[in-house]
């Protein structure tokens, strides 16, 4: 056991460094390193590859005595992370990691001249590569199910579909109901923001929050995110906008949501592969809870509007809280996913969802894309792409072969609002609290339920234990309905 | 050939991994990591060192066929590596590894409570164990002769000994003369160097001698360094005291000095474990003859000195140059090396060189350190510490095991001074260059004679081909004669 213990803690050291070496590539890496970046991370990564699908691994997953329950998790864990490596052959993995490269460039070419085109070739190629991954993945129904479970382990089409299908039914109306009624501006979150004003507000929050800093650090970065080294060594990055406070702060907030994830696991899981968040959604959901349920609050901007106001006189000196909790909660049906509200996000993600399904059931081609991506963003959002840069050339996700991946976004929002649901049941002055800056039961709630598992526990298992339900889209349409009716008075 | 070449690419990056790591851990890592970090740098290590000692390379090496020079270097120098890496039993190493953490944190004790008693026990340790190591190395004459050839392959103590023996001869004698002359004082140094006008100050001079930041940067850290994670990536740290000009400028140059070096190795060695400097002292000369032959020099200063006036009105507006320039070079004998001037520097180094030999031969045990250091001090600088902190407890090198390393420094500033008087022979206005900021053709001799090669070239091979001559004392003796007597009017 202990054999088996130290070799995983040195495939997560090598994992763990090629995470360093990201990072560094997203904030600090001079340009001009750009390649032998990239053959050192790819090194990196082959060796945590080639050392967890070698014999000595799977010798060591026989012949192991678990002394404890977390080491029945990790030989179990293990076990299927050697499985799900070994089944997709080398070179399958070599073309994608070629047909990724060249289809990226191909994308970031035909984004920029709108000229879909060109990349349409290059996501053939991909389609049919994805559609081989999943064939060699396996899986019971349909092939879609093999690619959703690379990101969201357990979870099927058929369960996310039914839950999307219940969620749509319900969303599109309010989507309608609310464009009908009298607009909310959003005027109160643009203007003069100074960054260097925005960093301090945002690191000051995310510390109340409970992101703790002797762990964890800021960066600025183009593309946000959040990454962890170690559970001792969880970091965020977060880009400003000088003349919009939402992208900064928000943005800040939701990392800093990942980063208390992983900062909250077990510190008996250190060093081992169940150190990590167990999906994309329950991941989503830790960064969507604070970001939205949180950080969008009416309790929370009574306590943190009076700072803001001090950090931003030029911008927020003669506005009213109420009028900022209106701006920053503004729906407006629009066309770039990265920009979208709260309401409207997720049909954003059902869109994919289902392009993405039919891609690969066949029942459309790349070639039918663009325009069923328009008549789809009609239907649902009432308005329509004039340009393909602005429709289905807008995300990176697809050229780089990330098909199944989409729908943990939305996950992640509905099990937002079912865990905040079981949350506030169990701390019943939950926005008292948020109103007094004090997020501390809240955040040993999470803590509680949801991040000291790491992966021992799946995000199904979570949700149940933490919630009583599995997934669902109730929780997060009362909370929209009820949110979302008080401001915009239905 | 391509199959070893392929695996040394791996092992390098591995080391250059480890190295980013490294860099990390000194510039941007939260306090809280430490621990992780220590095992993630030391996980990489070592699977460097497996890869690199594995039967499979070995195998590699005696079956490769060579089908151009550097193939043919790359083999003789990998086998020199793998012979030098197998050498030292894993379990020495293991203990080395313990007996220097322990170590580590007593001397930083000791040297806080000016106690040598609390280190002296470690140091014996410390001392047994290198002695252990150097007889696994092996050498010919002396045991310290193993030591040394770590850091300067090829030379031996024997050599280094004549060379400093003629350096002291000449050195001491030197040093009580400028000690008799008036004295130079070094206020005009000192004053309001605000960090944002010395850090821009620092990199627009590095960059125009030619340290390029599309391939490099500079960040703070408490104690300076350069490393390279290709040739491609070569980093660079400064820390700034507002109140002193010289560690932070000059110290940028000194970096800037190795950088420099690094950037320069032929890219056709890229990847490979070539693409490093050849020893210490080859690296320590092209930092000190940026940070004190050109950095400390007049012309340098009749070019920069009104531009460093502009940087820093408050402290240089009511300054002349010569004023300046004569404080930048202020000569006095002091007791901590690093702070240590131009002059008196190198005996700083010999002390510890003969510290370290009698330290290795028996002739003096640990026991007899403090004392030994001092009368040393009082023989060659005139001055006596009144502590061991600022004496025998003030560096940390032995403290790691780093025994054979000091007189890499020495030995620098003499390469320094022997390479410049060469590049000056073949560039005879050199100092009209300087005078008029342009510092290329200065860059591209040390490209063409020293930078290129990377470890393709030993030092000793580096220093006859560029000067014709072995190391000697003579250029640095004649440099600092002429220059301080100037100064010093002599």
């Amino acid at each position: 056991m202990q054999d088996l213990r130290d070799r995983l803690s040195r495939i997560t050291d090598l994992s763990h460094a090629a995470a360093i070496l990201e990072w560094d590539q997203e904030t600090y890496m001079p340009e001009g390193a750009e390649e032998s970046r990239a053959r050192q991370v790819a090194t990196l990564r082959s060796f945590a590859h080639e050392l967890l699908t070698d014999d000595d691994t799977s010798r060591l997953l026989e012949s192991a005595t678990p002394e404890s329950e977390v080491d029945q998790d990790l030989v179990r864990i293990t076990r299927k992370d050697v499985e799900k490596a070994t089944k997709v052959p080398a070179d399958l993995i070599a073309r994608m990691a070629v047909a990724s490269g060249r289809s990226k460039g191909a994308w970031q070419k035909a984004r920029a001249t709108n000229n879909f085109s060109k990349f349409a070739p290059h996501l053939s190629t991909i389609v049919d590569l994805t559609i081989e991954h999943a064939e060699a993945l396996g899986y019971s129904e349909s092939p879609y199910d093999a690619l959703l479970d690379q990101y969201e382990e357990g979870m099927t089409t058929a369960q996310v579909a039914r839950v999307f299908s219940d969620l749509r039914e319900q969303l599109v109306p309010l989507v309608k109901t609310i464009a009908a009624a009298p607009p909310i501006t959003d005027t109160a979150v643009h203007g003069n923001f100074p960054h260097e004003a925005q960093w301090a507000f945002g690191i000051e929050v995310a510390k109340q929050l409970g992101y703790n800093f002797h762990h964890g650090r800021q960066d600025v970065s183009a593309h946000p995110f959040s990454t962890a080294f170690s559970i001792t060594d969880v970091r965020i990055t977060t880009r400003v906008d000088p003349q919009f406070f939402n992208p900064g702060f928000f943005g800040t907030l939701h990392e800093a949501g990942h980063a208390m994830y992983e900062q909250g696991i077990d510190m008996a899981l250190e060093g081992t592969p169940l150190a990590d968040g167990t999906s994309l959604g329950i991941h989503e959901s830790q960064s969507r809870l604070w970001e939205n349920l949180i950080g969008r609050s009416r309790p929370f901007w009574q306590h943190y509007f009076p700072r803001a106001q001090k950090a931003f006189p030029e911008a927020l000196g003669r506005v009213d809280m109420e009028t900022f909790y209106r701006s920053a909660n503004a729906v407006a049906p629009s066309l770039i996913r990265v920009e979208a509200d709260e309401v409207t996000y997720n049909l954003h993600i059902m869109l994919r969802f289902e392009l993405e399904q039919d891609l690969i059931s066949g029942k459309i081609t790349v070639e039918d894309l663009p325009r069923e991506w328009n008549d789809r963003m009609e239907d649902w959002l009432g308005i329509r792409p004039s340009s393909d840069s602005e429709g289905v050339l807008q995300d990176i996700h697809w050229s780089l072969g990330a098909i199944g991946y989409f729908p943990t976004y939305a996950i992640g929002n509905l099990m937002s609002a079912q865990l905040f649901a079981a949350a506030k049941r169990s701390i019943p002055d939950l926005d008292v609290k948020t109103a007094n800056g004090d997020f501390s039961d809240l955040l040993l709630w999470l803590r509680t339920n949801v991040h000291q598992y790491g992966r021992r526990k799946s995000s199904g298992q979570i949700l149940q234990d933490a919630t009583g339900s599995p997934l669902s889209a109730d929780s997060w349409m009362e909370y929209v309905n009820s949110k979302f009716g008080d401001l915009y008075g239905f």
